[in-house]
């Protein structure tokens, strides 16, 4: 069993790092925050007897050596930045988890045959940089670490600088390092473990995503002069447009979901129609045909928004993911420990994206959700229980065992 | 007649502070840019025997003296400072046509009864700082020096500072220098003169206007995992509220204008519903009763929106300017003046604010209009002709003449 009450103080501890007023953690990825963070994990991960490295998107890999050295190694982790309105779990808790199994296997004197590795991937929130999950995308070949390292936050920072900027542009290669399975503890981030009154989610899959730009361009006027009929608002079209999107997602209920969670006037001001504005789309589902239904969905709207009002609406794909079951060896391992631990528990997929969604692809790979309040995350008010995080790091700890002595 | 050569040359010569790639000018009001043309200008005047002093407000006063300096002068001005999407002509047309009609009674040996005034009124567009038209409203005494110091900009800058930072906080205390009779030149900003043929407009009057701060708070939450029923999505409020706004103000069409210039998601993220949008609305209309209702409109709108997707969303007025007649006497001057002229003209009322609609409670009042292309203004593109500046320059140069002289 993990020590339960250790693995919450590291919570509350880290907390610190960026924590805001409201009790959250605004700790975007690769700023100052998250390189204090990162510090604090390699010398906790140190003092733990782990070899740490760091590879070339920034990622930090702790290793705990195994009888047998030519396995791969066992891995589990997460990431530790978060949202501008982060909380305190989303990623945190799986990092800080990892590193409570590995204190735990210390104190307990216990050696396992795979050696095994806790990981902190690199800007899986996409917030600062998109997409989001960059760097698990790098390890697993979607994407080359220079294609990573050269793409730009809104204030035109690169990966690369930003990386610099905080030193940990490390030397390991990415995606060169072997990875035996990969397990990833995380809160639900949605309302159903806690509706049921289950403790352990055993993650089958996570659903598909698209991520869109958008830049409507209509035209600048006079708030007080230029007559209603004659404008071509940038707003009101954004308006129409995400209205739209509402109603797309529900049109595919109760899977889907569609949000536009960034939108800027270009130049405003009070008394001038907005001429431009820029956007982002964020659509999901976990059926790959309904995600091809939502993209023609939307751009019909656009279309015939932009022709009404005269304005133009362009909308770029900067990114799809798509639906990605996991490994049923993994996901059977996840099941079992639960079970053995004596844990209410159901099948669920994934809303969220994960770095385990990435590593799917190249290492077998499951999940672990506990259960978080009225389903809530991204908001600072994001909380757990530090019984259910107990649970997941029991969870987690019984599944590794498994997973390294087999 | 006024030298239609020389007041078009100074019109390019001052675009070029703040002057954009586009051929706009982006020079907000107490900028550097602002400080600069400000310069110019006193430069200008006192080159052209006038003597300039500046307000505690940072309004600019030139006087040419005339034969009965117990006489108050009659004015004439409007703005140098623009939009962040201005264009070259609105507010520099009067203030650099008043400049004109100096120069030109000085090539002319021209003396008049009564001394003349130019002035340069501070921050007339209301986008750095609100209300638009600020100094001319404290001249007038419907606000204290003080309040207007105090207002502050998005960056949180004070008047004060901000006057401070360029030099401009004069000693002359706002309201204390008599003024006789104000004329303001300016282009239409509306698209009637051009549509009809008319070379000059024979402003009788500005139509009312309201302001609002509006904040949208809804509930932060993922956007992969919140079913879009469970949303409290304060950006799909905002879209909702901005298609009302538009279709209560074709409700009092033609007349009525509504405008949503400034809207921004605190603490956006590609994949986080926004919780918290902080916008702006702009309500415009002739008459006094059209903006009850709008304002009525506008707020049962918001309650109903409100209520349906389970959020908050406060709407305060910040400011209220009545719909504001001219002085008859006035009025007849300019129309007298166009006519000896021999310009096609019609009686017109103005869409926009204007300093001249706040003098008006204080001083006799009226405007001058000339076309401008297609009605766009505040817009990089915003352009008139050099033959219709020149003839609304005319226009002010005999229309002062029969004011000073009379
Ligand atoms: N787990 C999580 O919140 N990841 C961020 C990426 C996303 O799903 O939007
Ligand atoms: N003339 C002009 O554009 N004034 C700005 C104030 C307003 O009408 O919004």
């Amino acid at each position: 069993r993990a020590d339960g009450a250790r693995l919450w103080a590291t919570i509350l501890e880290t907390a610190a790092f960026g924590g805001t007023p409201a009790g959250g953690i605004n700790r975007l990825t690769l700023s100052a925050e998250d390189g204090r963070v990162r510090d604090w994990f390699r010398d906790a991960c140190e003092a733990a007897g782990l070899t740490v490295t760091v590879d070339a998107l920034g990622t930090q890999y702790a290793v705990r050596p195994g009888r047998d050295m030519s396995r791969p190694p066992i891995s589990f982790g997460s990431h530790l930045d978060t949202q501008p309105t982060g909380g305190k779990f989303d990623g945190v808790l799986g990092v800080l988890a990892g590193l409570e199994v590995m204190r735990s296997l210390n104190d307990a004197g216990l050696e396992t045959e795979a050696p095994l590795m806790v990981v902190n991937w690199t800007n899986e929130e996409g917030s600062r940089f998109a997409p989001a999950m960059m760097a698990s995308a790098a390890y697993a070949g979607d994407f080359t670490t220079d294609e990573i390292l050269s793409k730009r936050d809104a204030a035109g920072i690169t990966v690369a600088e930003a990386l610099d900027a905080i030193g940990y542009r490390g030397a390991e290669d990415v995606g060169a390092r072997a990875i035996g399975a990969f397990v990833e503890l995380h809160i639900e981030q949605g309302p159903i473990l806690e509706a049921e009154g289950k403790t352990i989610g055993v993650v089958e899959g996570g659903q598909g995503i698209m991520w869109f730009d958008g830049l409507i361009t209509g035209f600048e006027s006079h708030a007080g002069t230029t007559p209603m009929p004659r404008r071509r608002d940038a707003l009101l079209a954004l308006s129409e447009f995400a209205l739209a999107a509402e109603r797309i997602a529900l049109a595919h209920a109760p899977s889907a979901v569609a949000t536009i969670g960034e939108a800027q006037i270009l130049a405003p001001s009070r008394n001038v129609v907005p001429g431009r504005v820029a956007f982002t789309v964020d659509v999901r589902d976990p059926r790959s045909p309904a995600l091809d239904a939502m993209e023609t969905s939307l751009r019909e709207a656009a279309t015939e928004i932009a022709e009404r009002r005269r304005l133009e609406i362009a909308l770029t794909r900067i990114w799809r993911k798509e639906p990605v079951p996991f490994d049923p060896a993994i996901v059977a391992a996840v099941d079992a420990a639960a079970e053995s631990l004596g844990h209410a528990r159901r099948r669920i997929i994934s809303g969220a994206g994960h770095d385990a969604c990435n590593l799917a692809a190249k290492v077998p790979t499951a999940m672990i959700f506990v259960p978080c309040k009225d389903g809530v995350s991204h908001n600072e008010s994001e909380s757990a229980t530090p019984g259910d995080c107990a649970a997941g790091a029991d969870v987690l700890l019984q599944t590794v065992l498994r997973l390294a002595n087999a």
